[in-house]
């Protein structure tokens, strides 16, 4: 239970936020704050992680140059008959050749075909893969009814090489794609980015008179946003009640690369995050020039950051998305931008109300124009449910005007 | 080891099929195979799952209506003192009104405040929330320096009903959002469509001479593929070398809702995935008018669909992408629509090649307009890695003309 005592003992930096119109002096730049942790938060480590496994991850290092490098390893690109491409001049139709089927590994038999897997090495001698429809067997014969030129049905190396430089050169999360490519030369392990390890403490309900059980709506969300931004949710604690409690969930030894609190992070007098991150560790920021979500606050527990998230839905998704989510995807490797689908359209009707705040604004899409949603102004959970997406009014900027063409983040 | 005598035993519809150009004419279309799959797989039924796990899941019926909807339920909007608004009248920066703080749970007391938090329910009495930055506290007693009108930090019914019932109505998977409203209006457990069981086998290395260590580029990929379009990978079976091999894995008895087998599905001699699935099952269509993936083939087990995937990765991809995952999608309930990002562009150098098939097309984006990649001509894995995106060329269409306007699916 919160006493007075407690709330006067709170923190100069938590004291001294003010979120009263024109009260926002206070506050600290989003882009400050932004600035604060990435001075304090260097890339994560790499590890050797299976390729089939790297789906999403980032790369610290190029792999191993692939099989195909060195001259002498041709691998079939298709499946087929692995051949010497002049033993099948002239074949066509009306006039097949005729080629028995070698079934024994090893090198391949002067005038001999044997089958070859896609992916799979050509045997010694082969210089081209002869696909099925070419060839009927028969009797372990074939009878070949196509021409096949020299290096056809072969990795072609430089367009292999070529692919797979510019997956090893790439930031970006492999995609299956990626992934299906290095598999089929033959990646090994491969270095990546270590995925960032988040403890993720919920607030428990305040104690405040009336509260029926505890409607945990950011732990789903916040769950599902971390996935998204390739974090490993290691050590959750749901429920921290109190001051105490609170503190003891930011002081829990871990294996932790970032730490993340939704709710109890306001003004109020139960807003015990503050002070307890204050109780055991740094609170170095509390309150930010954003909204919703200006209650945010950073710190540091040893040497691990602490986002201290707002415990409002829409407030708690603003501060994960324009702070604590650019770490996540920053320690990982990736981008740390908005990762939304992004549209580009004009403003129909003004977006925005102050200057000094970096102003997050639902917006509807209509018309192909954008423009704020009637809930705008009580920027609520329910007004971004039915919005289209999302736009950022930076601060120094009080509205985007009319026939301004803006990025919406959309909401999908 | 295959034998000629399993050749010609293989069905008709494989004996039938027939890959040189030209000779298409035995080939199913691609929108027939999707029409046999679609008569053949009603969706699947619902379960009750927790709303906290709903995130990506399509609902299989309205939630229950929030307690919100019952009139005597008010819920705070934010954290701040439940009060009633009448007992603020006239309070301002100069004339602050005082209130005694009720820390006793139950109706709220006349002239009294009461900590709230955001989604809980007001106590009795109480018709707005009063903020934090609105009062002071000291000693529990407050001292107020705003007017509060009434209703105000209270959840407005009609709006907090409009997003639920747009949730409610909704047939798309649940965004973190939607499950934070849920949550925050306390819904219990959902009634949510199953994630489809998927069985995915992927055939082993071939029989043939000179294959080195097996190289599974297709498994990975498929089970990234699978994740997106909300399969659950249930049993995964790997390295099925020959046709009894892949029998047994077909005819295997688990909770499937799909059969997934990648590699071998083609028209060579040791192409056993047809010939299998017809020993335990039915081959119903083998052979489609695809390019990539013409080599797809599908059927039953049991009362399970079979999708053959051709083993050569960007032959899988397409085949998986316009065959198994809009089965996958719309079994789980989304749309079966290609799910990736799209841009539409104009035609710079005309794409697709041939009348009859629908061609998979790698594209790469220029300067705004859309053309084939250097390597399209290849259908390659490698050509994929380099483009933008893939453009569909539908049957009946040789190619999209310069200066067409075309979707363009973006890979990423």
């Amino acid at each position: 239970m919160q006493t007075p005592t407690d709330v006067q003992a709170a923190p100069r930096a938590a004291r001294r936020l003010d979120h009263r119109p024109g009260g926002s002096r206070e506050l600290v730049e989003l882009e400050d704050a932004r600035r604060w942790l990435e001075a304090r938060t260097p890339p994560l480590a790499a590890e050797w992680i299976p390729a089939a496994e790297a789906v999403g991850r980032v790369l610290a290092a190029p792999p191993s140059p692939p099989r195909l490098a060195s001259p002498g390893n041709a691998l079939a690109a298709m499946d087929g008959y692995a051949i010497r491409s002049h033993d099948t001049d002239g074949a066509a139709e009306g006039s097949p050749i005729r080629l028995p089927l070698q079934r024994a590994p090893g090198p391949l038999a002067p005038r001999a075909a044997a089958l070859v897997a896609a992916g799979a090495q050509l045997p010694a001698g082969a210089d081209a893969v002869l696909p099925f429809h070419g060839a009927e067997l028969a009797a372990d014969e074939l009878t070949i009814t196509l021409a096949i030129p020299e290096q056809a049905g072969v990795l072609r190396h430089d367009r292999e090489l070529k692919a797979f430089e510019a997956i090893a050169g790439t930031a970006r999360p492999l995609r299956p794609l990626d992934v299906a490519l290095l598999s089929a030369l033959g990646a090994g392990p491969l270095e990546a980015i270590r995925r960032p390890r988040v403890r993720l403490v919920v607030a428990g309900p305040k104690s405040a008179a009336g509260v029926p059980d505890a409607l945990d709506s950011d732990g789903p969300m916040l769950r599902a946003l971390l996935l998204r931004d390739g974090g490993l949710i290691g050590n959750r604690i749901t429920g921290a009640e109190d001051r105490a409690a609170l503190a003891a969930a930011l002081g829990a030894v871990d294996q932790a690369d970032v730490i993340l609190v939704a709710g109890r992070s306001g003004t109020g007098p139960d807003d015990d995050a503050p002070r307890a991150l204050a109780d055991v560790g740094e609170l170095a920021i509390h309150g930010i020039g954003l909204r919703p979500g200006g209650t945010a606050g950073l710190g540091m527990v040893g040497g691990t950051p602490v986002v201290l998230l707002p415990g409002e839905p829409l407030a708690c998704i603003a501060a994960y998305e324009l702070v604590a989510g650019p770490l996540v995807r920053r320690l990982g490797g990736r981008d740390p931008a908005l990762p939304h689908r992004t549209v580009t359209a004009e403003v129909a009707r003004p977006i925005g109300s102050t200057r000094d705040l970096v102003e997050w604004c639902n917006v509807a899409l209509r018309d192909g124009k954008v423009e704020p949603c009637a809930e705008a102004e009580d920027l609520s959970l329910a007004g971004a449910i039915r919005a289209d997406g999302f736009v950022i009014v930076p601060a120094g900027c009080a509205a985007h005007a009319n026939g301004a063409r803006v990025t919406v983040h959309l909401f999908d």
